[in-house]
């Protein structure tokens, strides 16, 4: 398997996109802007998605499933709040093909079976699943409602990539119905906080948790909660979002609820999602010029065995040993692939693993089997070693939690070198061209100000961060009054 | 909780659709013929996904992910295979929606967004899949492809029920491409013994395995295998299907390979595919007048605990018993849930667990505390014992299996008493109309009597069964010779 891939320094989204499709993760299809996604990515979401299942319903949350589509009359109750939300969706006119009357073999839409009201294709769900809850909650002691879905959803975007920005996108949607105030904003910041730590113990992606300005806001929400995360060419990434909205979503739904004093009120909401968006940051993350790195904790196959013989003989004591190296990490819960096929060279295995991304990666050859060793390779470091066959069961259990805890360390050093606090316009456009990465700066908190720091840079203000010094300043471009310094970068 | 559950003598159909939303398994939605699978439900779907996908696996299986919609062109090049697929479908024909300039607050289509084709919302994916695998396959060393996707299909249905017939549904459906028409056939026949073991063993659904006639074989297949299971009112209902297609497919999307002995060949194909509607097999087979009955292998909740209790203090007491016994059966795999709300009281918390089909319901009052006891009772039998709290988690542990065995022991002797043999049309007609459940009768193998049967009497041939006697004998409609029994049943 030649890689020929291009280099992150010669051209990063080049190398992005030809990494995505040689590594087997997806590919486009046939269907404008939506992508296959082949059975080595869709393993390693799985793996995402069994984890974030899990912290779900640890705290508390149930799965359901509503329906793919909203009547367009559902958006019109939500339009009030959500003037700002795109438009840009699959609308579901007809319900019937038939053979074209006028071209044989050819089929076209039935031009009798038009729908009364047209359906939307979920870009989201809040409008099909508050005017559900209406019929779901009458008192407090229907409350709260902690529910998540996992979906597809569609929106029409005009440039895509694969994993980073598609038409249909696969995802999970949380759904919360509270009594109160607090309980939902307490929610929202919950899952905030589980999206943070689901990205650093297993994605080991560090990423600031912070809330959004006004405009950056989720259409609807009173305050969105994210997770910034910044890739390897100093460009940000949004990776979740979690929003606390207000009564705004029982308002237009109607939804109100017998308090414990016997009152009616509007239930207050919440939502929060993250998506196959996420494959994307992984992978920008932590990967370089030869392919895929894959943090041990997501990693489809964890370690891969190759033989190295020139004999059927060599070939069926390799396979004993493998065999029984497989059966000790299994016990372990160290997932171990031992790849004999006799189609390929070990060169080639050792080039599709290293492009693939697995962490580990041992060879075994005759000489391996006279000195009772093995090679041992590090996917992160490249660096091969020696080990002798007893240790090395113990030696790659503890090189799993290492690699982990390095790709973590690497990610955050490079992150934290690349918060860069400037107090100036100019620093801040030369750090933006040159250095890249997130700027801390101060910003007199009007749309204005933000609007037009980001036509004059294309830079926006990632986040507000939740953590770090309150310190008071002067705005970097109108010099007015800052209460606290936010992040700006460039972003995906 | 009142019940008020029409009896299923009453009325069986309106027995299952009461059911399914008393016992919160799901509801209608504000989207025509698409339901909302709400929590309990969602639940039991999970505990089924969770299954079969290790099932998949275990049999050499991965996911993948392929496009919600298929261009219209695409269907173009199946439908001379498909010529019978219906085409009741929901089709995407624009992609923006926008404010009407003469109703303000309403949105309308926005005219100028028309695609240039229209796409179709996937009823199944063979067609996508299979333009997919061209790309994948030039040579017998890209195959076989073993590949399952997990997701949502829409039929556009005239007349839906939850879960056994919706307009949007959720399913797997496997696709897999090899090089030789006996492995193909190999691995349709094997995902139709898995169907069947995961309906026994799991769903404790006896399914007689069998291969569809000509006339009831999915469009393209040149064999349809089945798992068919029989209701408690004598209908039929085809849980599962496996489909041998030929090179039919490849043929379509011109799918084409180098086999081992360098000459090019079209790929042989197989599809297979369970849906949701199990989960109406599931309901319709077990439950009874009391609501819903559920084997132990598939309930989200397999034991429940309800205190019974005046005082706060026997509440603790109680309590701490009860958080033993949890503890100790989840060391076990069992679910176990402690209700300790105080806004119910005990008699509606057990007629709530009763109508969701909790297996086992452990009461403890103040009474046990003393005598060191609890009351046990089994939904499936409605009986009641009082069991000594040293013996309970040995006994619960033992009912699990012996619930789940009763189950099945009880449908499958309903439906052993149920088959029934006839050699004339008059008997069928009886049969059918009085006895009702399957009958196997002698059939001359053509459509023509096929249909003239189905319009006399609305039953259809549900499989030529795989196993059981080959034994010669006459069509019960013309006389003609017949080489097996086959098995007619009105159906679901």
């Amino acid at each position: 398997m030649s890689k020929n891939l291009t280099s992150r320094a010669e051209d990063y989204s080049k190398w992005y996109n030809e990494l995505v499709v040689k590594a087997d993760l997806a590919e486009n299809s046939a269907v404008r802007g939506c992508m296959v996604i082949k059975p080595y990515g869709y393993a390693i979401w799985e793996k995402m998605q069994a984890e974030l299942d899990r912290m779900f319903k640890e705290t508390g949350h149930q799965n359901a499933y509503f329906p793919l589509f909203v009547p367009k009359s559902l958006f019109e109750a939500e339009e009030k709040n959500a003037e700002g939300f795109a438009k840009e969706c699959a609308v579901v006119t007809h319900y019937r093909l038939q053979n074209d009357p006028d071209n044989p073999g050819k089929l076209r839409v039935d031009p009798e079976a038009k729908l009364e009201e047209e359906l939307v294709v979920r870009p989201t769900s809040e409008a099909i699943i508050w005017s559900t809850y209406k019929g779901w909650i009458q008192s407090y002691r229907d409350l709260p409602i902690l529910i998540n879905q996992w979906a597809n959803v569609v929106r029409w975007e005009m440039r895509t990539r694969l994993f980073l920005r598609t038409a249909e996108f696969l995802w999970q949607e949380g759904h919360t119905a509270h009594a109160t105030k607090a309980e939902a904003v307490a929610e929202a910041q919950q899952m905030n906080r589980v999206y943070a730590e689901f990205a650093e113990n297993f994605m080991a992606m560090p990423v600031i948790q912070g809330v959004k300005t006004e405009s950056e806001r989720f259409a609807g929400a009173e305050e969105t909660y994210c997770i910034e995360a910044l890739m390897q060419d100093g460009k940000a990434l949004q990776a979740g979002t979690s929003h606390f909205l207000g009564q705004n979503f029982a308002k237009a739904f109607d939804v109100k609820f017998t308090n414990n004093e016997g009152k009616l009120d509007y239930v207050w909401a919440t939502s929060w999602g993250v998506s196959t968006r996420l494959m994307g940051a992984l992978i920008m993350t932590h990967s370089d010029d030869n392919g895929l790195v894959l943090p041990p904790n997501l990693a489809p196959i964890q370690v891969v065995i190759v033989p190295i013989h020139k004999t059927d003989e060599q070939l069926e004591e390799i396979s004993t040993v493998a065999k029984d190296i497989i059966g000790q990490l299994k016990k372990l819960g160290i997932s171990c692939k031992y790849d004999d096929r006799t189609t390929q060279r070990p060169g080639a295995k050792f080039a599709q693993y290293e492009l693939q991304g697995v962490p580990l990666r041992i060879a075994i050859g005759p000489k391996d089997l006279e000195n009772k060793t093995v090679e041992l390779a590090r996917r992160d470091t490249l660096s091969k070693t020696i080990v002798p066959l007893d240790d090395l069961v113990e030696t790659v259990e503890g090189l799993m939690t290492e690699i982990q805890e390095t790709l973590f360390k690497k990610a955050f050093d490079f992150r934290s070198s690349h918060i860069t606090e400037v107090d100036t316009f100019d620093e801040f456009k030369k750090v933006l061209e040159n250095k890249t990465g997130f700027i801390s700066a101060h910003w007199d908190g009007t749309a204005e100000t933000e609007q037009q720091i980001k036509e004059l840079t294309k830079a926006t203000i990632r986040c507000i961060p939740l953590e770090g010094k309150k310190e008071a300043g002067s705005c970097v471009f109108t010099g007015k009054p800052s209460v606290a310094r936010v992040l700006f970068a460039k972003a995906y």
